[in-house]
């Protein structure tokens, strides 16, 4: 653990409908991101209703605690349950004020919108938008992306033993887009800054496995204790995330030495299934190692999640050709060629049908690099012989190389699907690497054969 | 507001991959759903670390607000970092205690493991678990469906007062797959159904609203109060997601006229745009309507994602025939026949190149519905012309019926192609609905323009 005592921080993402479960928060875990990379310390992440008293206890809550910093997302909206600025304001003791140079810029992004949307009830908007004008007083105001502003507040009676620390607010808007860059103007006021002078930087190392169950990590850090190791200046942290476990290990600059050490002895006892070191993704090194090929996709069970995850960042379309999404046999046979009498003898979830949809999607996007993958994702269609979870995999370059497996996955309907893509992307590696024999595919499955052309 | 005073409940979610953004959270908006059904309501949720000060914090701090129930997740698997039912019994008062026979059962279920996965070190695996047999002394034990045991555990020594609510925690594994029927089994416990007796009731209603701008319905709300609605009988939450706005609303029983008036009112006065009042969603609806039907998706700029979504639920293969996802220009003619001087004539992203698309994944797939995207989800092949987020939708029917639409959507590359598949999901309702100039694309969108065959 590191001995310095850190600067530390507190979140309150605000709002009933994250609250509820009806939307998910994007934010927390951003903001937390942020918080790291400048050595701040998060406490806790609160997510909190509408309701003022339980979002004031919130920030009670991280003011006990002594935190320097607190950063709110949220409740800055132009409806009556948006309450956050207001909230704040009286947690600051400062009362709220209208600012009306603001609201004139504020009536001007609204000038721009109404143009675009006609027929829209202009008087309500502006009304409802005045409010989000109302600020408290002395807070630093961050310009709106969309309507919204953000606001920067520091406690207006800040105690009075000198050296009590109270927290600096920082009050920004719930949609990402426009929460993400008002965080980067935020980062940069005086208030801001003077809260979090002094925070220690940390470094963060990342390492990647694909086939190990976490009991073998957690066997292994024992092991490199009893080594000697001095694991207590790492802070480390393992999951297990879509089939992958991730390492993740915080430390200060001095404990470089010991950090290197670690990932050292994991790559050592874990070279078959370390994939990444350098917090690389397993969809970063695909995207890499596609460079230069076109590939192509045939899937039933994933029901184009692998086109879909293929094609999700920028650029893609340089190596992507196309995928088909082949439910029905029919459709297997006629868009990607697969012989019906195949499908008929090996069913439609085998090795050989995988193959042949690697094969039929290579020849049909005219590309180099095919990929099958059918499979029962359930809940319905499995039996004894072939049980729900079963997925038959198969990736082929142009070359002649190929890689073919068939597992069993664990989960749901949408486990089963999402841990296909997972397992199809690590085997898209392997094969771009050249690695055709390596095994461990064991902690994303039971591995029911494995046969290697 | 209800005015009865409501049972409590806070929810601790812990792990320091949550935290720090590494893996987000899905069991707080779960477990908040369950609370919600059992009428209780909950006052935050807190995202803590691995550390044990923290975690004690977060389970002080609702103790704190008189909260009858606290539920726990995280934190019980067999490595080092994995702390909270040290840190519940503690909290507590009470000593951690080996439960020989919970150590048997969890030994009972590795050795099933064990035999599935040859070359494991066993001895490894039954230290690390001999841990999670060790459990605070009179906690109530859940049984693993995992290989970690769940707890409900009381205070020991329940306060000095007759009447202060000393809170009972529910201490559940992290995996949802094990968390969600461990849940149910806690809620059957006895000292579970005394901490929530007296519970009020609630009742939750959904309007779900596509192609609105959210500062309508604040309008509209604020509308029905002056004219005289109750509306402060109704818990009302509104928020925009993935383009359509949903208003939820919690009211007690009593209050079920109230909130029949106001779904009333929302219905007349936004019958073009309210597609939801039974709690329906846009998926639910567009598969109930695709029943006898056989859907087909031609798609580019979304890259598998509308295949991806109707195949999302079990007996989707009942109604979709197929997919292809048509990335580049020559994939659209090879494999669905888009005439290349079409192509060459309208530009790859254009209304007669999306409904060739729709038109062909019909005839290729030999069904009776056809979808056709194509856009630019960017971040580059924008232009003056054809800005980032334009992008053609158009689905059509064998019987000649067809929509058409061409939409600039906001936001970044994940934005755009998320948001397409929500906009053809209203289109394929609303075709399949025979609502043909049905209007109301807005809130997803500008629309750029309309043609309707």
């Amino acid at each position: 653990m590191p001995v310095s005592a850190p600067t530390r921080a507190g979140i309150v993402i605000t709002g009933t409908e994250v609250l509820s479960g009806i939307i998910s928060d994007r934010n927390g875990p951003w903001l937390s991101e942020r918080l790291r990379e400048l050595g701040i310390e998060l406490t806790q992440i609160s997510v909190v209703g509408d309701r003022p008293g339980d979002m004031e206890a919130a920030l009670r809550f991280f003011a006990d605690q002594g935190v320097a910093l607190i950063v709110t997302s949220g409740g800055l909206g132009p409806t009556a349950d948006d309450l956050t600025a207001e909230v704040v304001g009286a947690f600051c003791g400062r009362p709220m004020v209208l600012d009306e140079a603001l609201e004139g810029r504020i009536a001007e992004i609204l000038r721009a919108i109404t143009r675009r949307w006609p027929g829209l009830d202009i008087d309500a908007l502006r009304r409802s938008n005045r409010k989000q004008a109302v600020i408290p007083e002395g807070a630093t105001v961050l310009e709106p992306v969309g309507t919204a502003p953000g606001l920067v507040v520091g406690m207006r009676d800040p105690g009075t033993g000198g050296d009590a620390v109270t927290p600096v607010v920082v009050v920004l808007p719930g949609p990402p887009r426009e929460l993400q860059p008002m965080w980067r103007a935020a980062s940069e006021t005086e208030a801001f800054r003077a809260a979090i002078v002094g925070a220690t930087e940390y470094r963060q190392g990342i390492l990647r496995l694909f086939g190990i169950p976490e009991s073998e990590i957690a066997a292994t850090l024992r092991a490199l204790e009893q080594d000697g190791l001095a694991l207590e200046r790492l802070e480390i942290t393992t999951c297990l995330r879509r089939g992958e476990i991730e390492i993740a290990t915080r430390y200060e600059p001095d404990d470089a030495e010991t950090y290197g050490a670690f990932a050292d002895a994991i790559a050592e006892r874990h070279s078959n299934t370390l994939f990444s070191r350098d917090a690389t993704t397993i969809d970063d090194q695909v995207a890499d190692l596609l460079a230069g090929h076109r590939v192509a996709v045939g899937e039933s069970c994933t029901g184009g999640l692998v086109a879909a995850r293929l094609t999700e960042r920028a650029g893609s379309s340089a190596y992507f050709a196309g995928g088909v999404v082949a439910y029905s046999n029919a459709a297997k046979t006629e868009m990607l060629g697969v012989a019906p009498d195949m499908i008929e003898r090996h069913g439609a979830v085998s090795p050989e049908v995988a193959e042949a949809l690697a094969d039929g999607a290579m020849q049909h996007f005219d590309a180099d690099i095919g990929v099958g993958v059918t499979g029962i994702a359930g809940p319905g269609g499995g039996d004894d012989d072939k049980p729900v979870g079963r997925v038959c995999f198969s990736v082929a370059s142009s070359d002649g190389a190929r890689i073919t497996r068939t597992v069993d996955l664990p989960g749901n309907r949408a486990d089963v699907r999402d841990r296909s893509v997972t397992v199809t992307f690590h085997l898209l590696r392997r094969l771009l690497r050249a690695e055709l024999d390596a095994p461990g595919l064991r902690s994303a499955a039971d591995e029911v054969s494995a046969t290697s052309e």
